[in-house]
């Protein structure tokens, strides 16, 4: 356990390694956080939940830290509104990474003292806590930098693309009641559980993500002008923010480019594509006459393709499996309260932590979010 | 269905009886709309969809007509936006209700010639159609008057109330494979289909809805300030909104009073409680250590509790069930189009037209939403 | 006074002949107030300014009113949001008829048995404040019906267009110490006073104003397209508003057309312009090379021109004269409160109840408002 | 003006000495810029309109810097929304400064060469404009610290307070003609011409500032609940922001505290009051029975009373003097634009560079505005 606790927080100052000071700072819209944000909320994580629970004689390494530092954890007192973390340029980077070391040191010790089951929960949940952090790190960094009009680069060896040039094929799955959920033998979240049985009708579900050649041709197609491919909420959001195609897509005089963690470059039409919202990938599926599977198809289908570099879109929203338990106190806030209004996508991402995926994983976003690495699946 | 018809063209006119010209007009807010509209958009409904179609030579009313009176339909052209309905005082009421005459006794003329199946079935949509909207009208009547501080009465026979002086008891089902949706032998709207089964856990689910007294309480334990019991949305909600009770209850000098289409009174304990919100009653099941049923568990044990009193918000999403299909062109846009970010609810209310509702039928509404009248059935 | 007060109480209702009940109850936009609501305040400024001031034992019309009919007047207490003054159908608009007559006829009986000195001051200021309102009831329905598709006429013979056919020449003023403000011989409102000396430049005002075909030139020459010609705040205004000709215009594919009170016209080149904003006003003389006479300008020559016929934009902040003094309690609230952010018009107009206006007038504006009958003329 | 220039350009950098490079990039608000981006945006000023202009053979230092770097010059071209200035991490800090270098050293080269004299009126103009960008820079840096809960010291030395323990006098000026305006010997903004005749009435003005002693009484008395003290728009302002002091105060346990670039201090009652609005200014001199100065009367007591370590409020609108002129092309766009809507200030600040202001100075704000170091001073 010292040792992944000790790898996890080196892996987040690793990911820093490429940005300039001005780049840990900025906040270019309210559900993006700054690279020192997510450095310190995940240190205020194990200060608050372990350190000042277990370690005697532990003194916060700053006492209005936890005020700058607290996500959304009404039981832990008031915090800086979310929308505000980019207003604040102190405490700086330097310091951060002081307030980083301090209390890994001081939990490093704590683990070698002591083996409390309770406490080693608590750690194991702060070390994946701190690898979802890393991955939001690096979707709001791509997002920084592709609204840049320098369009920096974050590593020009940075590989989050990934070819499809396999046929499409259709996996076939007999109707049947099957098991759903995690066994809880090894970690898992609470929305994973708990284990159940639903019965699922006869379905097919696609071998392979979709192309952005295959989404270029329903935007040729003119998908974005279609009222009746869309959702009315969808269709609504599409005027409004004058959306025309995904997220890091830009139509230039020289053709179409997208923007990486490794630059701007030509759209290639063989990658699998990525950052479009729920509704884009539901009205793609509905121009092809097909449809997005729902999280159990998903589940019960996916050691038959390969997956784990795109969080996969489902129809799903995102609500309790049958006999669904909070954890008492503030880490229930950690997943209950956001089961309404979200969609589930299954899977994983190249921005996704080493292990920090399985089978049974339920990440969950609005359905007009997509500056998560997502892509599309279909299903009939 | 000739007679089906011409009484559901005169009960929307019976409904308007008691309200004087003004009561037509407004709209105090974008989801009510003006008893006009209603009148017209229903008209409309089979002015567009039966008549221009199926009547030879058939004129319209007015040709501008349709611009202000078409709903959401993308497929049937450009609209008046829906917030500026209550901006219109032309046309008149009275030139509203020549209009009405003009199109009833066209497509009663219609129907006298054609038994053509197609335009059967789309003059039965139509009376559903116009059915819902009866709800609706006076979901809408009911708001207009509850926020004039004059507190109009619409009837004072109006009888929306009722009680549950029943001891509370749960009904337990056992685990199973059960049968979900309509078995499309008589009318259903697309939603109710595909019939299908559906796996479901042991559960209980109480044999009576929530009363007043039962929430005064959750309000008195300061229910409406414990941020735990909440879902992130609801308790940024009613932050922003200043929610601290039901809809139409005030807090008077005198204690607390309840406002009715019969006026305002004061609160009677034994009532049951209605226009809350999901996430109201979400938190109130919380508070209880329960939940709410979902759809399926509600569909599968209602023939053993009453209902039909109040819309029952359930815990699940407003989906497609599998293998929906869409009906082709504007009518597709009836259901479908709906199905994200909002929750079932079952049942059937006070407000509710005579036989427009049934064991299958799935209201849904926003999960802020809560003019409605609906109620709050536990689970667990 | 007694007959002014009649006759003035009875204007505002003959206004109303034209209008059908529906048209007393909208209100498409905040600035813009019901029919029945200018009916309703005047009324109410009458009863609490004056009866419940002076007639003893005089009885309120209905408790409820000075809530709903008050506009501003924080020291007369709280009242319904500005916004929401058409989202009350009740109290109706034949009660608020019955209100009318209930206080006119108290009021006259009090006037038939006291002179006192302060009483017939206050009615003098209600019966100038109803006429005001006639104007503003004017500008609202033209408003509505100027919104409404169907385009619905007010009063096919209101005749509320000029024609500027005559020569366009500049009179000329030497520079010199002038007199300004109201003498306060008779009446005149606060804002007018206290006379005063302004010392002014050398300067020209045409003798004329602006037309319709000279704006078209402006139109026609990309005038909405040079941000050079406007002050930046219009500039954002037009963009976000999508401002691209006067309030009142319409393209259409048989050419401009021009809505009225009497209806939707050919644009008549001839005629004078009108339902321009301060800021495309002062665009438009930039554009010219020339501006906007200052207040004082205007007042010192109007009298070698003739006007009248609409309120012209004058380059002044409306802001008080030297020694001004608001009267003391809530009839302090009438100018004083309002003497920021806005500009000085005039003049008069066709909507402008008969002797009501003079040549210290001062009305006022926001720069972006454009809904009262106003027009351009020129300085340099 | 070699020198001036030099000097001018490392008085910027100066001022920077004391920030992190994190204080560089934030913008908390719409309206405060980061610093780099004032750092970049006067270098551009030089570049954009001197040396593209002037000089043979020069070469953009980045052609992206103009569009991220014009501020509002429409005739320059598009640019970077005003509201996004702080989204961009990149150019770094140190580019930034590099840039300067560049532009710079290629203007000291140009100067060296060259005495054309629109070049030197340009450079002025440029020299001048930077120095009020080090005042903006100034009060945008006390924002971003005054509004982070760590309240970091910019200089602990920066002594930006002054006190009035003088005792309050009024200085009487006679009725009578004034020259107002800059005589055009030596440099001054377009917008302080023409010099032109006033006449004044008499008026008394205080000889010194109101202190925060004197504020805090109006607090005390309930100054910000009293409506009929405010303005309309001020009274909505104070509600929706729930303003209820100056905006560096705040009450504490331990009483008030002041926030300045020397830290968070206990609030000293006889320094001279700042950071109040036009609104709140105007409300406390009703409360005091007085009134504001007009900007002429400020201009013509001046030598009267010492001034120059506040920005002074005064009741005079923004508006181009008699036959004011606006520069042809982009300068145009310096002053001229601006003129609606805003409030004349007087005098100066203590974080005024140098020698940049004069008794003809125009400054201008918004009226809600208060982040510039201002002050109050009574009429009569």
């Amino acid at each position: 356990m010292i040792q992944e606790f000790i790898k996890t927080r080196a892996y987040s100052e690793e990911l820093c390694k490429p940005l300039q000071t001005e780049d840990f700072v900025i906040q270019p819209v309210e559900f993006v956080s700054p690279t020192k944000w997510h450095l310190a909320h995940t240190t205020w994580f194990f200060e608050v939940f372990v350190l000042t629970k277990f370690k005697k004689g532990y003194k916060l390494y700053n006492k209005n830290f936890p005020y700058l530092f607290n996500s959304y954890y009404e039981a832990k007192g008031d915090r800086v509104m979310r929308a505000h973390r980019g207003n604040l340029s102190r405490p700086t980077v330097d310091e951060i990474f002081r307030y980083r070391t301090y209390v890994t040191k001081a939990l490093k010790e704590l683990l070698e003292t002591s083996e409390e089951k309770e406490l080693l929960k608590l750690v194991e949940i702060g070390i994946h806590h701190e690898k979802q952090h890393q991955e939001l790190l690096l979707m709001d960094i791509k997002y920084c930098f592709g609204h840049n009009p320098l369009y920096p680069i974050y590593k020009s060896d940075f590989d989050e693309k990934s070819s499809e040039d396999s046929q499409q094929r259709w996996l076939s799955i007999e109707e049947g009641l099957f098991e759903i959920g995690h066994q809880e033998k090894g970690f898992c979240y609470d929305n994973e559980t708990k284990a159940h049985k639903v019965f699922l009708q006869k379905f097919e579900i696609s071998n392979r993500l979709v192309t952005n050649g295959e989404f270029l041709e329903f935007i040729n197609d003119g998908g974005y002008k279609k009222p009746l491919l869309w959702h009315a909420e969808a269709w609504d959001w599409i005027q409004n923010e004058k959306i025309e195609h995904p997220l890091y897509w830009q139509k230039t005089k020289e053709g179409w480019k997208e923007f990486h963690l490794s630059g701007l470059e030509k759209l290639n039409q063989n990658h699998v594509l990525s950052h479009v919202s729920y509704f884009e990938a539901s009205a793609f599926a509905q121009w092809k006459g097909y449809r997005l599977p729902t999280e159990f198809e998903w589940e019960v289908s996916q050691d038959q393709f390969s997956w784990g570099n795109r969080w996969e879109w489902t129809e799903s929203a995102y609500l309790p499996y049958p006999n669904y338990e909070k954890a008492p106190g503030a880490l229930g806030e950690y997943n209950g309260k956001f089961m309404v209004n979200q969609k589930v996508l299954r899977g994983g991402s190249a921005f996704t932590s080493g292990d920090h995926t399985r089978k049974t994983y339920r990440n969950f976003f609005h359905p007009h979010m997509r500056w998560q690495q997502n892509g599309v699946r279909l299903a009939k």
